[in-house]
C-alpha cells in the first residue's frame, strides 16, 4: 500500500491546543499515512468579492495544499456546540470558488477534542453534515468523540493509557483502509 | 457487474405516499439493482425487553431481510423536521442487539420527498447522523431533497421532466457504483 | 406561582428504564410542577390515511393528555445517535392532522439519559430541531446531557451525590419559571 | 411598548449580500424595534491566548455593541450546509470568555436567506444547536428559511409580493413580542 498524504486541519489556534496533541499523538500510530499541518489561521475570511481579482495569497496556499493531499482530517474542539469559526471558513475557502472545490471527493475523518465528557459531539456532527455538500466520502467508524482530553497524552506527548491508544490505532489504521478505497472516486457524481 | 439487492425502506404508510411512488420511479433507472421493499409498518416498538426471549415475528423477517441485501436506501417524508417514528423505529430494531446490527457495514444512500420546497432536509440529515453510529458508508452526492412531489411523476408514474429523471439517473449510478466499491468492507473497523 | 401540569414523555419503554427513573427522581424536586406520564407505547404509528374515520382510540387519549398539560417533558435515551422511534411517534401523533398540533405553543424541556459519557446529546438536539417546527418554547440551560445513568441515583431512587441533585434541582426551577413565562402565549404566531 | 434595540448579526461580507439586504427590508417593517448591524468581519478569529492581555480593539468593540443590546437578530447564507466562518467567528467571540458571554440571556431570532430552494436550513439550525448552549432563548415560529433570494425584493429593496411581506411582518411582530416577553430573564439559569 503506498503512503498516503493526509492535509490535517485543526479548529483551534492556541499554542497548548489539545487538537493538535491529540493529532500529532495520531500520527505516531499512522504509519501508512503522511499527515501534513494545514495553516488555516493565516486565512481572510471568505468573501465572494475577493475572488473576482488575485485572490488572498493564503488562500491560494491553501487550496494548493489540499489540492495535491490524497485525504483530508478534521481535528477539532467544540466551541458553543459547533466548529470553530476558524476552521468553518477554511472549509469555506477551499470549497469554492463554485465548480472548483478542492475538497470535492477527498476521503476524510474527523476527530473531535474536548476536555469535558462530551468529547465535542456537536461540532463532529456539523462537520459531517458539510462533508455531504462537499462530496466527502466520509469515515464512518469509529467515532472519535474524544474527552477528557487533559489526561489522555502523558509528559511525552504518547497516550497514557493502552486502551485509548488500541482505539487511536483502529482509527488510523480505519482511515489508512478508507483513503486507499476511495482513491481514484474523485470524479464528481 | 453484478446485481446488488437493495432493500429500500419507505418512512411513509399512507397508500399514496410520495416516498414510496418516487421509490418506485427510482427503480426503473437503476438497472444494476434490485430494489427490495421492505415492511416496516408491523415493527414493534423497539424495547430490549423483547429480546430476552422469542422476539417478534415481524422483526426477525425485517432483521433477516436487511442481512440479505447488499445496501440499504432510506426514503423519506419529513415529519417535524426530522425523520417519521416508523422509519426511526425499524432502524432501530435493525441496529439491535447489541453487536449483532444488520445494518452495520452496509453501503447506504437517502432521498428525501416533500410536497413543499424544503425537500426533507431535515430528516435526511438526521438519517446521517444515524448512519455514523450504524457505520453504513453513506452516499453523498447527488443530494437527495426532493421538493414539489406533487409534480415529480406524470399520470404513469414516470419523472414529468427530462432534467428530473437525469438527476435521478447521476443518483442511480452514483449509488450503483457506490455499492459496487464498498462490497466486502462490511467487518465492523 | 400556580402548580402547572407537565406531560412527561419517556422515550424507551423497557421496564427498568434509566430515563423513568431518572424523571421520577426529577420529580421529587420540582415542587411547583406536576408530573403526568403520558403513555406512548400503544400509539399506532402515525399514518395520515387513520386521520379518515375514527381515529385509534390511544391517538385521541394521548392528545387530550397533552391538550390540558400546561408544558411537555421529553425525557429519553438515545438510540442510534437520536431519538427512539417510539417518542419521535409521539410527537408525530400529537403534531396532527395539520393545523390542530396538540403541542403547539407548550412550552418545553428536554433531559437526555445514558449509560455512557455522551449523554445523548444527538437525541436531544435532534427533540430541539422538531420544536422549532412544533412552536414550542424551549428551555436552554441548564443543557442536561445526563451520562453515566447507572449511577446516578442510589437504591432509594434519591440522586446519589449533592452536586447532581443540585443540578436537577435548577433545572426544575429554570423549567418553572420558563412555563410561568409562556402561559397564555400559546397562539401561535 | 419601549422600542428594543436588536443588533443584527449578517453572515455575508460580500457587498451585494442576499441576507444584508433582506434584513434591511425586514427592518423597515419593525416599527418597534431598532435594528443596529454589528460589523464581524474586522474580528479576527477566537484565540484564547488573545485573551490573556489586551484583546484585540474589534473584540472589545463588538462584545460592547453585543452587551448594550436587548436582542440578536442572525440573518446569513448557508456556506457548505452549516454557518459562514465570519458569523460563528463572531459568536464564538462574544461567547467568550468563559463565564463572560455577552450573548448568554439574549433573545434572539434566525432568518436564513439563499438564492436556492432550500432556504439555508442546515445553517438556521446550526444557528440553533449553539444558541441552547448560549442560553439564549430562541424564538421558534415563524421559522424563516428565505429561499428564491434574487426575487425577493424589487428594485426599491421593498418585498416584491404581498404575500411575502405579510410573513416578514408576522416575523416581526412575533420577535418584538418574544423580545418583550424576555426582558429582565437575562440571568443565566
Amino acid at each position: 500500500m503506498p503512503q498516503h498524504t493526509v492535509a490535517v486541519l485543526v479548529g483551534s489556534l492556541r499554542a497548548a491546543s489539545w487538537s493538535r496533541k491529540t493529532a500529532e499523538a495520531l500520527a505516531t500510530l499512522a504509519q501508512d499515512l503522511r499527515f501534513v499541518f494545514v495553516e488555516i489561521g493565516d486565512l481572510a475570511f471568505y468573501d465572494e468579492d475577493l475572488e473576482k481579482d488575485d485572490v488572498p495569497e493564503p488562500w491560494s496556499r491553501f487550496r494548493n495544499q489540499i489540492r495535491s493531499a490524497d485525504a483530508v482530517l478534521l481535528v477539532t474542539p467544540e466551541y458553543n456546540r459547533s466548529v470553530p469559526g476558524v476552521l468553518k471558513n477554511a472549509i469555506d475557502v477551499g470549497s469554492r470558488p463554485y465548480g472548483k472545490s478542492v475538497l470535492a471527493g477527498k476521503p476524510a475523518a474527523i476527530m473531535s477534542v474536548s476536555p469535558g465528557a462530551l468529547g465535542g459531539f456537536g461540532a463532529n456532527h456539523h462537520l459531517r453534515q458539510m462533508a455531504t455538500f462537499l462530496d466527502m466520502p466520509m469515515l464512518q467508524q469509529p467515532e472519535m468523540y474524544i474527552g477528557g482530553a487533559a489526561k489522555l497524552l502523558n509528559g511525552e506527548g504518547d497516550f497514557a493509557d493502552v486502551k485509548t491508544r488500541a482505539l487511536f490505532q483502529r482509527f488510523a489504521d480505519a482511515f489508512a483502509a478508507w483513503i486507499e478505497r476511495h482513491q481514484g472516486a474523485s470524479v464528481r457524481s
